[in-house]
C-alpha cells in the first residue's frame, strides 16, 4: 500500500542504457589509464544507466558493443550482471552490522547522486516490517487468550486487527518484491550472495507460518497440512542450499559469513515446528527442532568465537544483537508446544534467552545514536518471540513474578514495534526518506585501488602489474 | 583371501638397498646445485629402495654410509625413518580430501613410476571394507528380527552370510596390516602420523564390536563382558592420545587436524555404548555416550565452521562427507539401546543425521566422477548406521512413512555395498588395480622448493640463504 | 592470618617516589637513543617507584614534572596509570599458562631486582586458597553425611574445622585485597585486564557461595535467600561485563582470549545454582544452569579448538588444565540438586568429566616439575569437585565399584589440597618466597623493540620511523 505510489513509476525511467555511449577516445596516457583501472565497471553513466540489474530477458535488445570501441576489442569482459559478486567482495566493499554502508574509497556501480528507481531501492529486509507485525498478532492472540494474561482481560480484536495489518503489509511487501524479482532479478541476485540480506529471504516464509499460528481463531481450529508444506518447503530448500554453503560451498564458509542474521535462517526451523505441531503432524516438528537445534548450536558458537575471519560483527552493540534472543526463545515455544510442557529443555532455552536479553538491555546506551531503517524491523520480531516465551513460562510457573515479567517484554516490545511503525509512516510518507539508495547491491566486483594507484600514474615505470585486475585496455593502446 | 597370493611376494624384494649407491661426482654446478637441493631425500634409486619404511630391527644390516659419499660428509642428516613427519607437513604435501594425492612440485621418497611392494601399497583404510561389511551384517539382522521390517520376511541366513564374509575379510586385513606392522613399521608410523588415516586406526576394533552386535542369534544371548574391554580398550587408548593431541599436543590442534575423517574417532564411543548395553554394562554405556557426544559436539562445530586453518576440506563435496552421518545416527541408536526408548534426545540425534543425509542427497551430482579407490568401502557404514537407525524409529513410530523410509534407506546402503564389493573384486582380480602406490606415506619431511630455486641457479649471488633449508652440500663444494 | 604479619608492612615503604628525579642529561647519542626507546616507561628509578600503581586519590601530591626536563617537553606522555593495557598486550609480553612470566626482551615499569610492596606482589589468584578449603569444606562435609561414604564413618569435626579454616583464610585474604584495592587501584585494574586474572575475581564470591553450602550443618538448615542474592550479584554482574566483552567488547573476543581460567567465569553459575536450590528457589537455580551451561558449550568447543589465535594454550600440559574438570562436575552436581535425581544430564556431565579427569591422570607426567605458585590452589577444587560429584553419582549408582571411586577421588584431592596446604606454609613462613614480584601487572604498555633498534643505532640513516612508537626526544636532540 505504502509503496503503490510509487510502484509503476520505475518501468519506465531509462529503460535501456540511450547514452551508455562512445567514451571519448582518451589522447593521454592517464586518462587511458584511468580507464584500464576501472575494468569492469562502465564508464560512469551521465544519467543513470539501471540495465545491468534488470533481468536479462527483460532488455529488448542487448547494448550495442560498437558504442564501446576501445573496450570492446582486447577482452570483452562479461557483462557485470552475468558475475556473481563473491562473499569477501563484499566484506571488503561494505561495513556496519548490516553490511549496506560503502566503506571509504569504494566505488559503485550506479550514480550515488540520484535517486534510482523504487525497486532497486527497495530491499529484501523490508520483509522485516512483516515479521515484527506478524510477531505481534501472535502476541496479542496469546495475551487474550493464555491463562496467564487473563488477568489482563485482552480483548481478541487487537490480536485480529494486528494480524490484518500485518497480512496486508506482506501482501503489498510481496508483491513490490515480486516486481522486482520480475523486472530486476540481477539486483535480487544480488541481494542473494550478500552474506546479511540472504538470510532475509527467510522472512516471507517465516511470515506465513507467523500469520498461520496467529491467526484469529487459531487456537480453536487447526490449520491444514498443506499450509505447512507449502510455506516450509521453501525454507527447507533454502537451507538446504545455505548451510551447504556453509559447509562445502567455496569461499562462503561459515566462519567467514556468520552474523547475528545468521539466526534468521535457524529460526524458521523452531517456527516451522510451532506450525507443524498445531497441523497436528509431531513427528516432523521434533525434525524441524532437531535440524534447528544443530545449526543453532554452530551459529551460536561462532558467534561468541567472534573468530578474527568474521568480519561482520562490528565492535559496538547493534540493533543486530537482538537477534540472539530470537532462536532460543522460539526453541523453547517450539520444544513445548512438540513435548506438551515447558519442561527442563524449554526451560534451558528460555533462560538462555532471558540471560541474552538482559545482556542487551544492560548494554541499552549502545543501542542509542542509530538511523532509523527499514531494518530495524526484524529486530523487534525477537523482542515478541522473547515475550511469547515469558508467556509460555508464566502458565508453567505461576507467581506474581512471572506474570510481571511477560507483562513487561510485551509492552517493550509492543512499544518498540509502535514506534517503529510510527517512525516507518513518517519516513514513508512525511519525510519520504524510507529507501534511500541501496548501495549494498551495486558494489563493483573487483575493488578499484584508486588510492595507490594515482600516484602511480606520473611513474614512467610500471615495473609491477597487478595480477589480480584484468587490463581490458592494454598496455599498447593505452600508449597512443 | 584377496591379498594372500601377492602378500609374500614383499618379502624378498630389494631386502636391502643394493644400488643405493655411489652418485657420479657431479662437475657442474648446476649438477651440484639439484644434489642440495633435495637435502633429505636420497639419490632417487634406480630400482626401489624400501628399506627406509621397514621395521628397523628387520633391517639385518644397516645401510652402508660409504655409498653415499657426497651426503655423508658435511651433515650426516639423520634417516628418514627416524623424523616424525610434523602435521602441517601432510597438508602442504599432499591434497584431497582424503589427503592422499600428491600436489604438484612435490617430490617423494620412493619411485613414482614402479610398483612397491604390496605391503607399502596396503593402507590402513583398507579396513574400510570391514566397517561395511560389518555393519551391513547388523543391518541385515535388524531387517530379518525387527518388528518394523518383519513384513519384509527377510531370512536370517543373510545376516549370517554377510556376517561370515564381513570376519573373514577382517580376518585377511588384519593378518597383512599385521605383515605390514611387522615388516614395514616405519611406515604403519607414517600412517598413524597422517591426519586423516589415523582416524582408520579405530576401525579394526569398531569392525569388531559391529560383529559382536551383528553376530547371527546375537539378539538372544548376550555377549561376554570380556570382549567388550578387550574390544573397547585400544579405542579409549587411541582416544586419550588423539582427543589428547587436540588439546595439549603441539601442533596437531584440532582447528588444524580436523576433517571428517575424525568422525570415525568418535563413532567408536557410541559402537562401544551398543555393545556395553549388550552385554549388559549400562553404566559404562552411558559414560561412553558422553565421551563420545562431546567430543561429537566439537568436531561437529569445528567442521561446520570450516575455519582457515583446517585446509582438508575441500571445495567440492567427495565421499567423505558421508562421515557426517555415522556418528549422530550411531548416537541415536546408543541412546535408544541405553534408556530403553527412542525418545527426544534418540529422535534429535536421528533428525540430524536424516538432515545431514538429505543434504548430501541433493548434492549426489557431487558424487560423481571419482576415481574408485578403497576409501569408498568407509562411507558405506555411515549409510549403514542411518538405515539401523531409521529402523528403530520406524519401531518407535509405526506407520507406512516410517517403515518406506527404513526399507529406502537399507535397500539403498546395501545396493551401495553391492556395488562396492564388485567394484572392489574387479579392481582386485581383473585389473589388479585396488592397491595403487601408497604415495601419502612417502611424502618427504621438508620441501622440495623447486621451483623457485630453479631461476635462482643462473644468478651470480644468493644473499638469502634460507635458513629451513639444511644444506648437506655446502656453498663451496657446489662451486666445484 | 598467614600473610598477616606482612601485611601492614607495605604501607610505609617509598609512599612516595623520592627520587624519580633529574635524569642526567645524556651526552652520547647512544644514550639519548636509549632514552627515547623507552617512551612509555619513566626512566627506571634507582629506588623503587611505586606511586603509578597507587590509587590516584591516595597520592598526596602529582609527580613534579620539572624533574623530568628531557621528556615533558616534546610530547608529555600520559600517566601510565591511565591507560589500559590492551589485551593482545598481555599476550605479547607474558607468556605461560597463566601470563605470569614475561618473555625475553620484554621489560617492565618496576625494578626487576628489588623486592616491591607486599599488597603489589599480592595477586587475585591467592583466592584460590580459599576455593581449594571451601571446596574441600564440602567435600568433608558430603563424605560424612552421605549414604554413600556412610561406611568410612568420617567424623563432622572435619568438616567443621576445615570450614573454619577456609572461613579465615577468606577473611584473611580478602582484608589483604581490600587494601590493595585501597591504596594500589591501578594494579588491581591492571589485574582486571589481565586475559587470565580477571577470572579470578569470580573466586571470592564463588568461595563465600562455597562456605554458604559446605557450613557445618547445612545441610538441616536451608541459608536464607539473601545470602544468595548477596554473593550472587556480583557474580552476574561480572558475568553481564565479561560475556558481554567476549560477544562485543572489542578486542577482547572470546577466540582470543579463552584460556582455561575461562572455565572459572563459568563454574560460578553453577554453584550459584547450588545454592539456589538450597536456599529453596528451583527457577533461579535452573536460570543460573542454563546460563553456565550455554557458556561453558562455548568455552568447551573453543578451547577444544585450540584456535591459532589463542595463544594462552601452552604446549606442554599444566595444572591450569584441571580447570576442564571443573565445570562439568558441577554442572552435574547442580543439575542432580535442581531435578533431584541424578538423570541423563548429571551422568552425561559427569562421564564427560571423568574422562577429562582421565585424560589429564594418564599425562600425569606433564605435571611434574613446575615451580611451586600460589595459582596452584586454584587447581585443586575441580579434584574436589569431581570428587563430589562421583559422591552423588555412588549415591544413584550402589555398588563397589562407585564407592571406590569416590572414595580415591576424594583422598586424592584432600592430598593434594595438604601437600599445597604445607608447600604454601612453608614457602609462606619458612622461605618466604609465597609472593614474588608480579611481573604480570607491570608490563609496558608499548613493546619496547630494543633488539631491532640496537642495530639501527649504529646505522647513520634512519629511513623509516616506526610509526606506532611515540619518540618523546626528537631527533634534534638526539643528535647532540
Amino acid at each position: 500500500m505504502a509503496s503503490s505510489p510509487d510502484g509503476p513509476r520505475f518501468v519506465d525511467i531509462h529503460p535501456l542504457p540511450a547514452d551508455d555511449g562512445p567514451a571519448p577516445k582518451p589522447r593521454s596516457r592517464a586518462a587511458a589509464r584511468q580507464v584500464s583501472l576501472q575494468p569492469i565497471r562502465p564508464p560512469r553513466p551521465t544519467a543513470a544507466d539501471f540495465s545491468m540489474f534488470r533481468t536479462k530477458s527483460s532488455l529488448s535488445k542487448p547494448p550495442t558493443p560498437s558504442s564501446l570501441p576501445l573496450r570492446a576489442e582486447p577482452a570483452p569482459s562479461p557483462p557485470p550482471q552475468a558475475v556473481v559478486v563473491p562473499a569477501g567482495r563484499y566484506f571488503a566493499a561494505l561495513r556496519g552490522p548490516e553490511l549496506d554502508h560503502l566503506r571509504a574509497h569504494e566505488d559503485i556501480l550506479l550514480p550515488k547522486d540520484s535517486t534510482w528507481p523504487f525497486l532497486l531501492r527497495f530491499p529484501v529486509n523490508t520483509f522485516g516490517v512483516c515479521l515484527g507485525l506478524g510477531s505481534q498478532a501472535i502476541l496479542w492472540g496469546s495475551l487474550s487468550s493464555s491463562p496467564a494474561t487473563a488477568f489482563l482481560h485482552v480483548s481478541p480484536i487487537v490480536n485480529f486487527s494486528i494480524w490484518v495489518l500485518a497480512l496486508a503489509s506482506l501482501a503489498t511487501i510481496s508483491a513490490v518484491y515480486a516486481l522486482k524479482c520480475a523486472f530486476f532479478f540481477e539486483a535480487v541476485r544480488r541481494e542473494y550472495f550478500h552474506p546479511v540480506r540472504v538470510n532475509f529471504f527467510f522472512a516471507p516464509w517465516i511470515v506465513c507460518m507467523f500469520l498461520t499460528i496467529g491467526a484469529p481463531g487459531a487456537v480453536s481450529t487447526a490449520p491444514h497440512p498443506v499450509l505447512w508444506c507449502a510455506f516450509m518447503g521453501p525454507v527447507l530448500f533454502l537451507e538446504l542450499k545455505i548451510y551447504g554453503q556453509w559447509l562445502s560451498g567455496g569461499k562462503r564458509r561459515l566462519c567467514k559469513v556468520a552474523n547475528p542474521s545468521s539466526h534468521l535462517s535457524v529460526v524458521g526451523n523452531f517456527v516451522g515446528a510451532i506450525l507443524a505441531v498445531r497441523v497436528g503432524w509431531a513427528e516432523p516438528a521434533k525434525f524441524l527442532w532437531a535440524v534447528g537445534f544443530a545449526h543453532y548450536l554452530v551459529v551460536f558458537v561462532t558467534l561468541y568465537q567472534r573468530l578474527p575471519t568474521s568480519e561482520a560483527l562490528p565492535k559496538e552493540l547493534h540493533p543486530v544483537y537482538s537477534m540472539f534472543i530470537a532462536a532460543p526463545s522460539a526453541a523453547s515455544i517450539a520444544w513445548a508446544n512438540i513435548y506438551g510442557s515447558f519442561d527442563e529443555v524449554s526451560r534451558t532455552c528460555y533462560f538462555i534467552a532471558l540471560f541474552l536479553y538482559i545482556s542487551l538491555v544492560v548494554r541499552i546506551n549502545f543501542f542509542r545514536g542509530f538511523r532509523f531503517s527499514v531494518a530495524w524491523w526484524s529486530y523487534t520480531f525477537p523482542m515478541t518471540t522473547a515475550s511469547l516465551a515469558t508467556i509460555k513460562y508464566a502458565e508453567a510457573v505461576q507467581s506474581p513474578v512471572t506474570k510481571a515479567m511477560a507483562l513487561a517484554l510485551s509492552l517493550l516490545s509492543s512499544a518498540m514495534v509502535f514506534l517503529l511503525f510510527v517512525s516507518t509512516l513518517l519516513h514513508a510518507f512525511f519525510w519520504r526518506t524510507l529507501f534511500p539508495n541501496d548501495l549494498a547491491i551495486a558494489i563493483t566486483q573487483n575493488k578499484v585501488v584508486s588510492g595507490r594507484k594515482k600516484g602511480a600514474i606520473d611513474s614512467k615505470n610500471w615495473p609491477s602489474q597487478p595480477q589480480d585486475q584484468p587490463s581490458p585496455v592494454p598496455l599498447a593502446s593505452a600508449k597512443i
